[in-house]
Order: C-alpha cells, then sequence, then structure tokens
C-alpha cells in the first residue's frame, strides 16, 4: 500500500486504540465483573485495526517480538489519553451517586509496594504471555478465540489479586481514575504508590517478552 | 434471485426481527443477568436471516452505513411490535408475582432527562460501533465471534448504566414493557421522560455511524 | 458406509445421548447455574456423533423437520434411562446433605396447570427454534458457535421461568429426578402436575417446527 | 523434523504444561468461580504447544490412547512442580490475609474416602471424556470451541462436586496446595485422605480412555 494510505492505517489503529480504552475503562471502572465481557467485545471490534492492546504494557511486548514501530509511541499515548477520558465519563455518568474511591487500584493497606509490584509484575506477565501466545505467535492457525482468551485472561488475573493491588495489569487504566478522582483527602497516598502499577506492569511485560522466546 | 423469491427473503428477515425482539424482551425484562446468554443465542440462531438487529438504533446505524432500503422502515416496525408483544408475555408468564416495576427502563430519581439522554446515547454509540465493526465492516474476516461480542457489549453497556437510566440501548425494549404496564400510579411520569429512550439512542447510533466511516 | 458402519454409527449416538443426558442431569440438577457451561461443554463432545439433543423434545422437532427414523424412538429411550441415571448419581453424590426437593421441576403454588404448559410451551419453542437455526439450517454456513447458543439458550430459559416451572424444556431432565427423589410426602402432587413436563414441551416442539419451516 | 528440533518441541511441550499448570493453580485455587475464564484463556494459549493438559490425569488418558511417550513420565513431572509453585506464588501473594484453608481439596466431614474416590473418579471420567472428544477425536473438525469445552466442564465438575470433594479432577492440583500448606493443626487428616486425589483422577480417566473406544 502506499504511504498515505499507510499514514491513514496508523491514524485508524491509533484512534482505535484511543476509543477502546475509553469504552474499556467506562465499562469496568465501576463495576469490575464487566471485564470480561467488555474486553471480549472490543477485541472482536477493534482487533483486527490495532491488534486490541489498550494497554501500554502489551504494546512494549509486542514491540520487544515484533519489532518497535512508531506504535510504541503513539499507542500508549492514545491509551494513556483514553484511560483518563473513560474515566472521566464514568464520573460523569455516575456523578449522583456518592462514592467513586472504587474506581481506582489501590493497594491494600497490609501490602507493601515491593509485594505490589511483584503481584502487579505476575499477573501483567500471564496476561502477556497469553496475549503473545494467542494473537502474535504464527503456530496458533485459528485465532478466532482469541478474544475470549484475552477478555478472560484479564478478568481471572484481576480477580485473583483483586484484594491486594486491585488487579490492575495496565498503567493506562489504573492512571485514568487516579487523575480524574484526584480530589480526594487520601489523595497523597493515591500518587505515592501509584509507581507500583508503572514499574509492576513495565516489568511483568518485559519478562513475559524475553520467556515468550524461549517458547 | 426473483423478485418473489427477494420478497420472501425481506418477509423472513422482517418475521425474524419480530421474533428475536420478543423472545429478547421475554427473557430478560425480568431477570438482566440473562441479557449476554439470550442475546449471544438470538444473534447466532437468526444473525444470518436479518442481521440480527433487534433494535431500531442498530437498524438505523445500518442504513446509514450501507444504504437505506425497505428494512429501514420495517424492521423497526417488526421489533416494536415484537418488544410489546415479549413485554406482554413476560407479564402474563408471571402474572402470579405481585412487582412488575423493574420491567421498564426508568431514569434514576437523581438523573436529570438531558444526562439520561447523554448516557442512553454514550451506550448506544458503543454498541453500534461494535455491531459495525464486528458484522459490517469488510476487514472483519472471521465473524464466528461477533455474537459473542455483541451479546457481551450489550450486557456490559447495561450493567455499566443500570443505576442511571436502565441501561436500555434501544427503543424497542424500553417502550413494550411501557405499554404492558401501563396501569400503574406513576404511569404519567413513566411516560413523561420515556422521550430519552429514543432521543439518546437515535444520536448514540447516527453519530457511531458517523464515527465509525473514520475508522 | 455398509449397514454394519451404519449400525455401529446409530448404537453410538444412541449411547452418546445417554451418556450426554446422565452428565447435563447429574451436574445441573443440585446448582442450575451449571447449565449453560454443562450444555456448552456436552454440545462440543458429542454434537458430532449425535446432534446433541438431549432432550425428546429436540428429537421430535428434528424428526418433523429432517425426516423420521429410528433415533425418534431411541434417542427419547436412551435420554430417559439418562435422566434417570443422572438424577440417582446427583442423590448419590450429595446423599449425605438433606434436601433434594430442588433437584425437581414443580409448578409454583400460585401457579395453574395450563399456566405451566403455556409457560413450558414457550420457553420450549424458543430453544427449539435456536436448535433447528443453529444446527440444522442449511443457511448457517459457519455453525462453530452453535453449542455456546444451544446451552446459553437453555440457560436464559430456565432462568427466566424457573420461578414459575421450574424451567425444564425436557421431559427427560424432569421425569429422571421425580423417579430418584419418589419418597417423600408430598409425592402425590409431584407426580399429579408432572403431565406439564411431558405436554409443554412436546406442544412446543410441535409449533417450533412449524414456525421453522416459514423461516 | 531434525532429532534436535523435536526435543526443542518436548522441552516447550514441558516447559508450557508447568507454566500452564502454574498459572491455573495460581488463579483458581482462592476463588474457584475462576476456573472457567482462567482455563479457557489457558486452554487457547498453550494448547496448540502442549496439548493444554495441565493435569495428570489427562496425560493418563492421552497416553492410553494415542500411545505412549516421553510426555506421559514429563508432562505430569512438570504439572506436579508447576502445581506447587502456583500454590507457593497463591500464598505469597495473599500472604497478609488470614485464612489459606480454603486452598486445599478436602473430603466434607460426612463423606466417606470410598465415595470421595467415585465423586473424583466420575467427574474426572466426565472431564476426560469431553476432552478425548473435543480436542484428540478425529470426527471433530472444527475445534476452535474446545477451549470452550473443557475450560466450562472443568467448572461445571468443580461446582457440582465442591461440596463433597471440593471437586478436583487433577492430582497436581490437589497436591500443590497440600504442600504448600501443610504447617497446620489438621494437617495429618489432610495428607491421611489425599489419596483419594490420586486414585479418583486415575480410575476415572482409565475408564473414560476404555469407554472412549466404544464411541
Amino acid at each position: 500500500r502506499s504511504i498515505s494510505n499507510r499514514n491513514k492505517d496508523l491514524l485508524r489503529a491509533i484512534f482505535v486504540e484511543f476509543l477502546g480504552t475509553l469504552f474499556y475503562v467506562f465499562i469496568t471502572t465501576d463495576l469490575n465483573y464487566l471485564l470480561a465481557p467488555g474486553f471480549v467485545s472490543l477485541m472482536v471490534a477493534f482487533g483486527k485495526i490495532s491488534g486490541g492492546h489498550f494497554n501500554p504494557a502489551i504494546t512494549l511486548a509486542v514491540s520487544i517480538s515484533s519489532g518497535f514501530s512508531k506504535t510504541t509511541i503513539f499507542y500508549p499515548i492514545a491509551q494513556i489519553i483514553g484511560g483518563i477520558a473513560g474515566a472521566g465519563l464514568t464520573k460523569a455518568v455516575h456523578f449522583s451517586f456518592e462514592d467513586h474511591s472504587h474506581y481506582r487500584t489501590v493497594l491494600d493497606r497490609s501490602v507493601e509496594p515491593e509485594y505490589g509490584i511483584i503481584c502487579e509484575g505476575l499477573i501483567t506477565f500471564i496476561l502477556v504471555i497469553t496475549y503473545l501466545m494467542s494473537i502474535i505467535d504464527k503456530r496458533n492457525k485459528d485465532s478466532s478465540m482469541s478474544p475470549i482468551a484475552i477478555g478472560f485472561v484479564v478478568a481471572a488475573n484481576h480477580f485473583a489479586t483483586f484484594r491486594v493491588t486491585g488487579g490492575s495489569m495496565n498503567p493506562a487504566r489504573s492512571f485514568g481514575p487516579v487523575v480524574c478522582m484526584s480530589n480526594t483527602q487520601i489523595n497523597h497516598i493515591i500518587w505515592k504508590y501509584h509507581y507500583v502499577y508503572w514499574v509492576g506492569p513495565t516489568a511483568g511485560s518485559i519478562i513475559a517478552a524475553v520467556v515468550y522466546r524461549l517458547i
């Protein structure tokens, strides 16, 4: 295809990553049991346009595995803006209800940040391995079930660690709600440990991309 | 095919839209957690005959994208009649139980109608984009997962906004139960804000059809 | 294939209908929320061998649509025996727990038997139409999602009418638990209205087979 | 392929069985309702590399059906080590929460070990038949739904017998948590009846492999 068409494809893909992350954060931040159905739908709808990352940790691992490109930079920017927009819409739609604190992913009081990083790293590792094996791997001839695999593993990982770190696996999903719900008393604590949701998923993503080469 | 056969196909498709909307409203108005399984089944069963709209907002967006035709008029009529019939059957089968008020989609007391329209417009936008990308879009070579995508996004959107507007996205689904449960004391309030469930989904559908062209 | 091989295929199919109905009743009579996952799995595993009926009402409708044969008689016999065996195994495995009354499909006290027949007929109609459209209909080129469609519609129909009739749609599923849990005080009432679970599904199945020809 | 490549494939498959069993035990031992989504995802991700056993009882039945090989020995070793590692990670991540006793599969107080063996044998029989029919059987031309079938039947079997034996069907899943949670007061009782979770699944697996030949 011509350069002009390739640029249009890139713009479409970046727009879809923005829209998908917006939808994902809007649908699932209030009610986390909507993670599986919401994510599966978005993967089916948008997967063929952008790959359906909706998560900087996945974009990083795909870049390590398949090569760095413009998407390595632009996808995460679109995802982060989408996450902020989605959290803002969630807040706007539910503005008449009192408590928004459960929108954010936070560490349990008993959990040290190092443990939070290990926990987020571990579930991001599981998610990214599943993504790479289902969607990127060439040995997978029938990828029709991949959206189910990604949506289900996101939900399963989330609930398995919900009590510990809130089960994020996704810096864009964690960042948006913190930005939009920043006017609270416990604000400084929220920001203080927010790095956990960037360091953990980044580490898990890199390790998954390395382990994937062994498989 | 001959004109006679094309007319038979059209009649079949209209009948299936009636039957599918009837089933959908019958199965899910009493227990909304049946939205996902009910919708997925109907999409698999009837999708190949009529496209599986069961919703005037989807018929509108498909008409904008793929061209207006007889279905633009006849599908919504069949869907609205199906919605009334389905709500009537729900009421008949559950006649011995006291409270039918949860059959209707209503605004939360704290929600202004403009907010209701924005909320319904937003979730209809998400639904219609998912429908167009999964079922209409030619870039989607394997559409086997489309019924899952539609059923799951309907359920996720519904629950994400259930407390605000009842999460309808569908004028036919909202109209039927209001018609069949009209003999109640709060009747005038129900009808007063009922336009929210026509304006919101219509606006969301048109915007989705426009945005879809960009993707 | 030779007559000998065709007979072996028939025997395999009958055996699979017995085994599938046994598994289905064993897995789902105690906990009805296992209907969807249980049924989907059985359809995937056994569908290609026998068609995955596990229900005399489906066998009847398939016979009306595709022609009567030996399976019209032998499938229901295998299903009924499988239902009794499955209910017996459920009772044996849970023998140390007190209450087995929820194993049976019974009419709500407020429901007249004619209403029960209409209710069972209606949900069987929805199930059978879904089965015929998903699995039998030649216009359905990709039937990979059919097991999901059948499993989900069985579960959705069941829960939509659970309070009214127990949501059976299946004489074999209703008969087995009544046979195995017959030593109870309210026994005569259970048997008195048991015909509802044969008349309703049979009527719904015949009507569905007729309506299917119109589509 | 050359011997060297075949050995690499074998090593990859063994590694994937270790990793998959680790993930499966980590995700689902704390919250058993994650069994279905977790298992489906792992089957999609790893099924094409190793067959997606994650269970010595499945490896045994596949070996009986398709022939014994190096995997007959190495898969179970990898699964057992993976189960121990997964249970250890579950304990580490949740270390700040008090009660880990529900991690283990244990017999209900009212259940004799012989009944436990029958119960575990029965559900393993159902699981293994479903696995062989969905994944191994050559008559199954479209195996895209197989991961759903396996994940759903594991969850359905588990919940159907949860109160009786804990619904294991998998020696590796039962062994890991017992090893990692061995420093408890009721330890000797846990180990005393632990053989139930080896004898039952082994018997169910062998019977399923025999019955499969009849189908």
